[in-house]
């Protein structure tokens, strides 16, 4: 039997959590409200943000009181139903203050978020640190929000990245859930009574580290010429490698080296295994240098950066915002910029890839699959699966001549068992099947129910449902780097946020859902 | 040490073989040469052929008697060798009619047979019974080929056809080569001594059954009306799922309903596991017809013939001749034809379907992929292979909530283990992986060489890789049901060859010849 009581308690907590979250964003809110210059839009924010506390903080209370229990057993169903909800049950609440503040609010009548699926489909793409948007052109726009929303919209994606490092390094391993060896812990097994105290402890230490780097960006963008709004926004959305900007044109508004620069260097730390982090903290710092992982990812970015630079060198770049530019200075620039975005998943734009050549653009969706690594906030399929997948295939190939050879797989010094093989094979082919599912679903659905204006066409819905399933952002075409995800029919955007919550949670959390046995518990 | 010479000496005697199939093509040539009305060309096409003829005896001839040896060990590494290089070196033999006959007859300059990469190209294709042709818009259409060569590009297509089955269901399992489970036979194990009679024993049934059931076909299609000569070629490449015809129009050339259910029936012949016919021969009618295999590929053709019917049903049909068609009956039909020639990897059209709805036409991409039964003459993953990977997949999904359950995976009665469960889904997303990988290569070299008429797109590309690494012949768009790949540059032409023949030998045969270790027998 399911502990429903202790999973209800902990969402309660949950909801308790976002609150104080949102009553950050709605004191800011409140702070520019009452200052002398301030978004006409800002004080319906403020209101549908406090509005949001409230019912988060009595709802959150009352749950968190009535499911109390003297049982509280967290089993390994209870923790990937309890992930699972956490992610699916959040959005809902997260998406509250836009939903509230477009029926107070001044706006269009056809403001996406006069809609419930937009918003939550917003607030999911923050919290699984996707960073598609449904916000399109003015007056609908991203640069039309009032900062409160904009700041709030952030913090989902800063949440959501915390969230997913705590999970994957600190909770699921100690629990027996997914691949412990990935995560970089050495966790003892699931003990009933160790466990505990050793969660809190990796936590505390991943929060800090996550606190401290936020600090940094901030600190650093705000140097280079941000202002601090945009810094605390910005910062949010790269070190959960999430991608929402404050800006129509995405990092591309900010032309100043030393802020592409930083922006650069904190998506890529953010695509770093934060385990790596927990041992450097704990001295180890030569060993997590040592990595295969880490070096692997390093590889991926510089040999992507090289080749589409070549490609850059001899053509002209748009940039998001418009210009045109030429030279290798720029190629580089330009090339490392969206190679560090897309392969840490992030999705910031500063050139508008949909126009490159064609092998420049086959090599970031190949990136797109790849994505950061194990336990990084990054999404994808993750660079030691893609590792360990191609040293199982090496390994078949030369199974058929030599069959009596007994084959051992490592990755580094780590020996991968056969199970974890076939694991591996099996999710990386699952993704694969699952981005054909969602693109499927997405052609059908938009070829019946689409906008008349928009027609869909098969790289936008394969790069739609490849760029959500891996929670990236952007993808080609009319979902491409300065495209936005808001002519979407609902019914599409619906799979979409299933696609995000599937790719986020690392397939399983929520596959299980669908499984009776799942819910019987035999 | 690899033994070299037993290898040569097979090669050998293929040539020998292949030279006498050629000559029965330019018998039939003869004949028809020396009868009162015939093709203008029929005389450069004899002469051709029977050039072929005697270059192939000689050099056979003298292959076999040099590589003579006392050492006939026949170990997995010669296997594998033999077999890749049958179908490399055989299609350079089966190529050389139509060069030769391009250099001698009176013909456009702009013909396609000018070059030996298209010649290579055309006989792979026959031999990989994929069907794909490089003859284009007349004069350099099918139609416009001399029978001599007509009949013997289907005859590759049988040749290819007996091939593949003899070499999956008689030597490969009993050699140890692949998963023999697979194949229905229960093979011994590979003692040295007891391999040979078998191989030569099952072999014998299977090309007895092969023979029996293409002499049906052919007295069947003359009764509904074709010609003995279209009845020969068409029946070469059914029941070799190759699909080269006669007729520009392909299938669709025929309206009678009695000719397109002969060719849809041994179509789907064509498709089953011929372990299973042998199963029949020896007296296993009821167990046969239990496979569970044969009844997913009979679930997979009901299932998307159905929905294909509905979505047709809506709409005109357009034929592979142009004509257009309304109504529930010609919906059932077309729908029916069109998904066995795909799923069977046959390719025959007698619709265009690449004008069809969105979903149709994904159903259809699917079954490319799907593809035949293990052991049949069909291309594509294998049914098994689906079935097992499925099944591997929801084990997985399992295993994440009930780590402690050991799964045994089950097809039918037969236990899957789990080295079994490694390999085919290592396939399975290998063949994926190819996929992607051909497309790229395709995309990249018509990008840069490619036709200036014709411009590469992101279907062509895609669809062209997997039309070829899955043996059926069309795709979609600019490769599709109606069209030709006579208009690609000859590198990407030369790419195909290599699909066609990774997917033809179940890439393993193909692929270690790329590995160091094979070559130097560690």
């Amino acid at each position: 039997m399911l502990n429903y009581r202790f999973v209800l308690r902990q969402l309660g907590l949950l909801m308790i959590g976002l609150s104080m979250a949102i009553l950050f964003a709605a004191i800011w809110s409140a702070i520019e409200y009452f200052s002398d210059q301030h978004h006409a839009q800002e004080g319906s924010a403020l209101v549908a943000m406090l509005i949001t506390v409230g019912i988060g903080l009595v709802i959150g209370f009352a749950v968190y009181w009535f499911s109390r229990s003297d049982d509280d057993f967290l089993g390994r169903r209870e923790a990937l139903l309890l992930v699972a909800l956490s992610w699916l049950w959040g959005a809902a609440v997260a998406a509250l203050p836009f939903w509230l503040w477009a029926m107070f609010a001044t706006i269009t009548p056809d403001h996406p978020f006069h809609s419930w699926i937009p918003c939550y489909f917003e607030s999911m793409s923050g919290l699984t640190t996707t960073g598609a948007t449904v916000l399109n052109t003015a007056p609908n726009d991203i640069e039309s929000l009032p900062h409160g929303l904009l700041l709030w919209r952030s913090l989902t994606h800063w949440l959501g990245g915390l969230g997913i490092v705590v999970l994957f390094v600190a909770v699921l391993p100690t629990l027996g859930v997914g691949a412990k060896k990935l995560f970089q812990v050495e966790a003892t097994g699931p003990t009933q009574s160790g466990v505990r105290p050793r969660i809190k402890e990796t936590a505390r230490v991943l929060w800090l580290i996550y606190l401290g780097m936020t600090v940094l960006e901030i600190v650093l963008l705000r140097i280079f010429g941000m202002t601090w709004f945009d810094s605390v926004c910005h910062t949010f959305a790269t070190l959960a490698t999430g991608g929402f900007s404050t800006q129509n044109a995405s990092a591309g508004a900010y032309h100043g080296f030393g802020i592409n620069l930083v922006l650069i260097m904190f998506m890529f730390f953010a695509g770093v295994n934060f385990g790596l982090y927990y041992k450097m903290f704990r001295g180890h710092v030569r060993q997590a240098l040592a990595d295969t992982e880490f070096r692997m990812y390093v590889g991926f970015i510089v040999f992507s950066s090289v080749i589409i630079t070549i490609f850059l060198a001899n053509s002209s770049i748009e940039t998001s915002d418009g210009r045109t530019l030429t030279g290798v200075a720029a190629a580089l620039h330009h090339s490392v910029f969206q190679v560090v975005s897309i392969q840490t998943t992030t999705g910031y734009a500063t050139a508008d890839f949909d126009k490159w050549h064609f092998v420049p653009k086959t090599i970031l969706l190949a990136l797109m699959f790849i994505g950061g690594s194990a336990g990084s906030t990054g999404g994808g399929i993750k660079v030691i699966r893609i590792l360990i997948t191609f040293k199982v295939m090496i390994a078949e190939i030369e199974r058929i001549f030599r069959p009596n050879v007994v084959r051992t797989v490592k990755v580094g010094r780590m020996t991968i068992d056969p199970e974890l093989r076939l694991a591996t094979v099996v999710y990386v082919f699952g993704i694969f099947v699952l981005c054909a599912i969602g693109a499927f679903l997405i052609y059908t659905i938009e070829s019946f129910y689409g906008s008349t204006d928009i027609s869909i066409d098969f790289t936008t819905a394969s790069t739609a449902s490849i760029a959500t399933l891996n929670n990236i952002g952007p993808g080609l075409a009319k979902v491409g780097a300065i495209q936005n995800y808001g002519w979407f029919s609902h019914p599409s955007m619906a799979v979409m946020c299933v696609l995000m919550a599937l790719g986020r949670l690392e397939v399983y959390a929520i596959m299980v859902l669908f499984v009776p046995r799942f819910w019987r518990g035999e």
